[in-house]
């Protein structure tokens, strides 16, 4: 991390412990310079990335504020689950209320997937024909379950980079991390056992529950700080949980990051009880913070951790390429991988392997945050300009959900119907819990900067909540 | 069907049932023109199409001759399971075996894949290559399950053209058949039900029911024309089957082809009985007669089967598109589809809908039937010259698959543990049974044409195999 990200990253957190409100002066670029031992361009490059990042703005000839829009709501606090061991049954209600989102017309503020446009589908279609031009007939014999062996290098290659070993062998490519995540399940549960899941958790986990016929436990989960270690300990005393299915950074819906240190306590408590963790860390590429936050599977000795991951919110939707570096279950995985659907697909995991070798995928990454979060600034804004009073929402440091807790009078089913009929899809609160708890809660989509009525949509849903809420 | 191929598929069945023998002479051109009533030329046309698929030969100032290696052993018989529900455990097996698959440097008789050089890997790459380099973004989103509308109506122009309508709306695009099929049982049975297969049946179809904790009944079938529907109906007045998984057309490892009537018969049976059919036809294309034949599905009334295939055996391996109409659960199949891995490969499928569109797959699809009909001629007389006696194998209409029933005293596991010794795979019979009844049955796969080892291969089998029955 270079100097003046570090600087960046401490004012971020200053700001974030509330030692400077909304609207209040930052010190000066002198100031700072002085009182850090930094050259003031080292702090003229952070202010410009706090500012890029929506944290501070500039006024002329008044010097540097933190955002006025900032922090002007409550976050919603940490959900408190019943615990109860409970079937799962969402996938009607997925189906009923998602069935609109392959609908181009619609503003996809309730869509699982950022804008097509943020990727770069023309290079990655060069790096697909260039290699399959030149393929050995061979590999579509060779490259069955576990997958290529080019691919599986240069994932390798980038857990090295956000240190956390893994060895190649470990790797099964899968189609898409949602496979990986079904595939896990398969390994390691039989169909009536309990799986523990954050509170709210995404649908499509819950989805793969049900199709297994697996029991759901849902655990309290803090929008910032994510699941809470100790409660799930208390479950785990009381309740036979065989597998937890987590997202330690940035979750769906919430958006929250698990501090290192409650990373670590979780690994070590899973190790201790030998429950394996599924971890689905699809967003942890997408970080506004200066640097990639590990994912649990850092701190894994015991070959316990299966984590998931994919290129399809990151670089190459449609693609169809996902992975699990699972473990001491990696053998078992693979084998389940062949006999459900035999291998990944070639040109998606050659072209990939090509990108990702001379493609400048991590150039394309930095822009990609950058673009995701000044979204996130503007939609924060929106949201707090044009939503009913008492609405709650979390402020993510990655990924491209905001999950927005409306005052209670709000049904998020009658919101979103009135939303679709204005045009706009939302993804309702219930969806998220295996007990439909969250009524008044939405999942809002911000990763579509690019799209024309965004932030009229916006407006709209906020019109239509106070209504609602009036 | 043009004159000159009707004729020839007379002449092949009057050899097939016996009218002339091996090595006796056939009617001149004179006297077949004559008694036909077509032209010299076109005799001429059906004796050149008769000889390029082994079945006659030309002598110098002689005439033509059947050849004389055809028929030179007798074929096995029908099988006989005893018919019992039974769990299904023949994964580890299978994987023991088969683990060594993808060591290209094997003789690879054992494999379930044709040679890979055997396909327009090229031309695809073009066709992929240009298809996404003009790909809208949006279609990312749009072509989840049940997938890419130009590759649907690709799809349903080819059922159209073999007789048998489809509606575009009941096909899935899955990865692979493999795919298809596992989300076909999903959609039809739960644990414990009892699935009825052939006698021998795919072990991967073996897998795919212990995967799902299915069980398996076994129904007698004939190597030549595939499963006995009057046995089925007799298993299924005492036994609760609540799904079929056949192969009607070139039957893997049989080679079997079940005739029109029987197809008709079979698919009238379980429409009474409200049972699915899932029909896994991959082979189809592959066939060596004159005309395609039908899936069961053309028969099918009632939306109960479901018909899997893909592109993986007769165009692109890798690529991993398979695909099922099926019928009256494909809404329960493509969202069975969306749970599991969310949408099949768009690189794969828009190289294919190219490819489909503008690339001769008709063309391909002559020549390799052309050279694969070629090549069971070949295998067949290598099997004749150089296995022991008493040996009896399948001479299949498609496909390029094999069934060698050895004498009794041979151990086919011993067998192929020797071949694989002398760098041999082959694929013994114990895996094609859920009570591993085929001890000394071997599947030798003669689709690997180009090969320069395969024919010295067969003749060092048949070397170890005649060690084995001394």
């Amino acid at each position: 991390m270079k100097r003046y990200e570090a600087l960046a990253q401490e004012i971020a957190e200053s700001i974030a412990h509330g030692q400077w409100r909304p609207g209040e002066r930052v010190p000066s670029v002198r100031e700072t310079s002085r009182s850090r031992g930094v050259s003031p361009s080292t702090v003229f490059e952070a202010y410009y990335l706090l500012e890029a990042r929506g944290l501070i703005e500039a006024r002329p000839r008044s010097g540097y504020f933190v955002s006025p829009t900032l922090n002007w709501q409550q976050e919603p606090e940490s959900s408190r689950p019943v615990t109860k061991e409970r079937a799962v049954e969402v996938s009607e209600l997925v189906f009923q209320v998602l069935g609109h989102a392959k609908n181009r017309a619609l503003v996809p503020m309730g869509s699982a997937f950022p804008s097509p446009l943020l990727f770069p589908l023309p290079k990655l279609a060069l790096a697909t024909g260039k290699a399959l031009r030149r393929l050995d007939p061979w590999r579509t014999v060779e490259d069955l379950s576990p997958g290529s062996a080019a691919l599986r290098h240069q994932i390798g290659l980038r857990y090295l980079g956000m240190g956390c070993g893994v060895d190649t062998e470990e790797l099964v490519i899968t189609n898409g991390a949602m496979e990986a995540l079904n595939l896990c399940l398969e390994s390691v549960t039989q169909p009536g056992d309990l799986v523990a899941v954050e509170s709210p958790t995404f649908y499509a986990a819950l989805q793969a529950l049900e199709r297994r016929s697996l029991r759901a436990v849902e655990i309290a989960t803090h929008p910032r700080t994510g699941i809470d270690v100790a409660a799930l300990a208390a479950v785990m005393e009381r309740h036979p949980v065989k597998a937890c299915w987590l997202m330690p950074n940035f979750q769906n819906p919430l958006g929250s990051l698990m501090p290192d240190d409650a990373k670590q306590a979780l690994v070590e408590l899973l190790a201790r009880r030998e429950v394996p963790l599924i971890e689905d860390d699809v967003y942890g590429e997408l970080y506004f913070g200066a640097r990639k936050p590990r994912p649990a599977k850092a701190w894994d000795r015991a070959g316990g951790v299966m984590h998931c991951s994919s290129f399809s919110k990151t670089l190459a939707p449609g693609y169809r390429v996902g992975w699990v570096a699972a473990g001491r279950y990696a053998g078992e995985v693979a084998q389940r991988k062949l006999m459900s659907s035999l291998a990944a697909p070639l040109p998606s995991q050659e072209g990939l392997s090509e990108y990702l070798e001379h493609g400048g995928y991590d150039r394309h990454l930095r822009q990609l945050r950058a673009t995701l979060a000044q979204h996130r600034h503007s939609t924060l804004r929106d949201i707090a300009k044009h939503f009913p009073p008492g609405t709650r929402a979390t402020r993510p440091e990655g990924g491209y959900f905001i999950w927005v807790e409306l005052p209670p009078r709000i049904d998020a089913l009658e919101l979103h119907r009135l939303a679709l009929s204005q045009g706009i899809s939302l993804a309702p609160g219930h969806l998220f819990s295996a007990d439909h708890r969250f009524k008044h809660h939405v999942r809002i989509n911000f990763g579509h900067p690019d799209h024309k009525n965004f932030h009229a949509a916006l407006k709209t849903v906020g019109t239509i909540a106070r209504a609602l809420a009036a």
